[in-house]
């Protein structure tokens, strides 16, 4: 309203580090003790509970049942238009300026609790989730590894994003502990795979995007209306057992070596927050076929960090920092590829980037390439150092898009690594 | 009762080559114009409604609620002694010389549902759908094709049942059209990639089965226990396009290719059904590492049978017949091999076996074997011929086991071929 650009900010404080300003507002499923699953938005450190505020009618019509619901499925079915008339109302609510709930203490009591005193959940109901691999980085350095250092990319890397399937059944929420898989793993101077806890565990550091908006089977989406179908983001773990992997992946892809756990972030960030942070990806050589060409910055300045904590140890050690813009392939191609076969989408389908790796050794999205396959282990603070996860090691992912004066954060998507179960007899 | 062996038979009329006679009752979901779906039993040409059934109080208690949602997933949590309760009071009700049913016109003009009257519907909701490759026929045919003719099979094959994640989305039921997909193809004379239909449409003909009982997240169902959670066997059409997935799958695995659409029959036949046909699959050598090692007859003597029909032919071709019991990996070593990492498996996820080959040209189970990647084209009737799958064919799998005096069967599952969309612009 005055003159010159301010910075909007909310009537419930929010830290200057906060992931959470009312620039953000991520939705996420949350409950407190006694009380069912419910869909709220974050708010520095407090959730809004969008139940009671639609029960309130403060969200406008249609939006007073789908936010009771114990998953954001039902809300995210309903499109971007829907989605943005209940964003911009939520932000109407928090402004400083607003005193619908400002000035209401009862209704406030109700509908603000303390981050603190409640439980996050998954936040979607997973129909599908698939893994892409678009980090040009990541599978030059696997490829290189692993394959012929010359050939490091395989030929088809460079015309599509190359993805597959992962299992939709282990993706877990920030918190849940992982279990250590046991599996085969073959050593090349034994005649006999051996089984076993995986000795080479790996982090894979990845962001990932939940549908919205179902699409129909036989019915491609256009590259020009994917990001319609892109609800938001989340931070995405798509731990690896690299020994199980390597044995196990020729020709099908990976299976045990990922099925185990997938860690995804609480918060799922709304698209709509993220398009101050567009930029333009790596320049795409050769040109891709039409259905992939796409104008304007297609990915997002997004820094991402991993971190890992050994048991009891008083500080984590940062192994990573590498950031979103380094994607060769957009979201919006990765879903356009994805459904030009007619394969069909549906609310709370997980597509996640793949490993994101930088320039840099330190800006490796995975142990495998930050250690070389662990042949020059990564040092931790206080004396220790890492070729591969340990069991009771923590690995925490978190990241944020940098603006003036605020930060669109992810908050986190962490997980404690137990041993491994006795093998089964 | 009386002296000697003699055939159980219901008072249904089952004609001699019904697929559907009192020692099946497949389980299924269905529906007439304007009621809601639920779920039936298959007998002779009619169907048994179970909801009605239940409602009545025929089926004993907690059974009257599960028959009447629209899939079959809450009766497949209950586990496999509630399977086999249900199933004998389901036998008895059906049986020559049960009157309950039998002589009350009332009751049973109410429950028996002619199938000519029905609509089939996909009968589980399908949470996760995984694909194996445990024929070691197939493995061998595609491994001489596509890799070394002297290593045909990979290294892992002999240890492990390969299996890799499929789209669990685009799972469809007997009867839906199948849009020939569009994709990239890479001519090996050519610098870039085409984009356009596929031209090499196939069909795989395999057994797939249903996960009933859910387990829990890292904690692996151990092999005695793998048949516990099978609730039942249904067929599986894996439609691939072969040009689409040669350029695509290296190195994560098949993804466009194959997931454009998978055709299941709507019939489930319980494992207690399938008991009798039991046999030995091939001998495994080397031995199987200890959490896959299982004894006694551990495959299916189930006959397989594949069929063309081209548009408006009169007469459909056979293409193939093979039979389950050439499966190298058997479905509780599938499971246990899944399972053994943590991955946890729920109500409705579905395993197919991998396309089943038989150790004959005509027993294939893919046209990529059958003609040699195309280069062999079959023979039909009317003088037509195919190397691949053309707009208009309908291709239908079927299959049962024979017994003494009458078939277990599995219906079919059948789609029809409907040319490309032109390619999004």
């Amino acid at each position: 309203m005055s003159g010159g650009p301010q910075i909007l900010t909310s009537f419930v404080p929010v830290a200057a580090d906060s992931h959470f300003p009312i620039q953000n507002l991520p939705y996420g499923v949350f409950s407190r003790p006694g009380e069912p699953r419910r869909v709220g938005v974050a708010i520095g450190d407090q959730i809004l509970d969008l139940a009671t505020l639609g029960q309130a009618g403060l969200l406008g019509d249609g939006a007073s049942t789908v936010f009771a619901e114990p998953t954001i499925n039902a809300f995210m079915q309903l499109g971007p238009e829907r989605w943005r008339a209940v964003r911009r109302r939520i932000v109407e609510v928090l402004r400083a300026d607003c005193p619908v709930l400002r000035d209401d203490a009862v209704l406030r009591a109700r509908a603000l609790v303390p981050m603190a005193d409640a439980t996050l959940h998954l936040p979607a109901r997973i129909g599908g989730y698939t893994d892409f691999y678009s980090s040009r980085q990541h599978a030059s350095n696997v490829g290189a590894m692993f394959r012929d250092p010359a050939k490091a990319l395989l030929p088809n890397w460079l015309h599509l994003p190359v993805g597959y399937n992962g299992r939709a059944s282990s993706v877990v929420v920030d918190g849940t502990p992982v279990r250590r898989p046991n599996g085969q793993t073959k050593h090349p101077d034994r005649a006999m795979p051996d089984f076993g806890p995986s000795r080479k565990l790996d982090f894979e550091l990845e962001l990932a995007f939940l549908i919205g908006g179902a699409s129909r089977l036989g019915e491609p989406i256009p590259i020009a209306a994917a990001e319609r179908h892109i609800f938001g983001f989340v931070l995405l773990n798509d731990w690896s057992a690299r020994d199980i992997q390597q044995w196990e992946y020729a020709p099908l892809g990976p299976f045990n070596s990922k099925s185990f756990a997938t860690t995804i972030s609480p918060w799922i960030v709304p698209l709509e927050a993220l398009q101050p942070f567009r930029v333009d990806g790596p320049v795409q050589s050769p040109e891709p076929l039409p259905y992939l060409r796409q104008s304007g910055p297609a990915v997002f300045d997004i820094e991402l960090e991993a971190w890992l904590r050994p048991d009891g140890a008083e500080r984590a050690s940062r192994l990573t920092r590498t950031n979103a813009r380094h994607l060769y392939w957009s979201p919006a191609q990765q879903l356009a590829h994805h459904t030009v076969s007619g394969c069909n989408v549906s609310p709370g389908d997980l597509m996640g980037s793949g490993t994101i790796s930088g320039p840099s050794r330190d800006a490796c999205g995975s142990l495998l390439e930050i250690t070389l396959n662990g042949s020059q282990p990564v040092a931790l603070a206080d004396g220790a150092s890492r070729s591969f996860i340990a069991d009771g090691d923590e690995v925490l992912l978190t990241g944020w898009a940098q603006g003036d004066g605020y930060r669109v954060g992810f908050g986190q998507a962490a997980g404690k690594v137990l041993p491994a179960l006795p093998a089964a007899t």
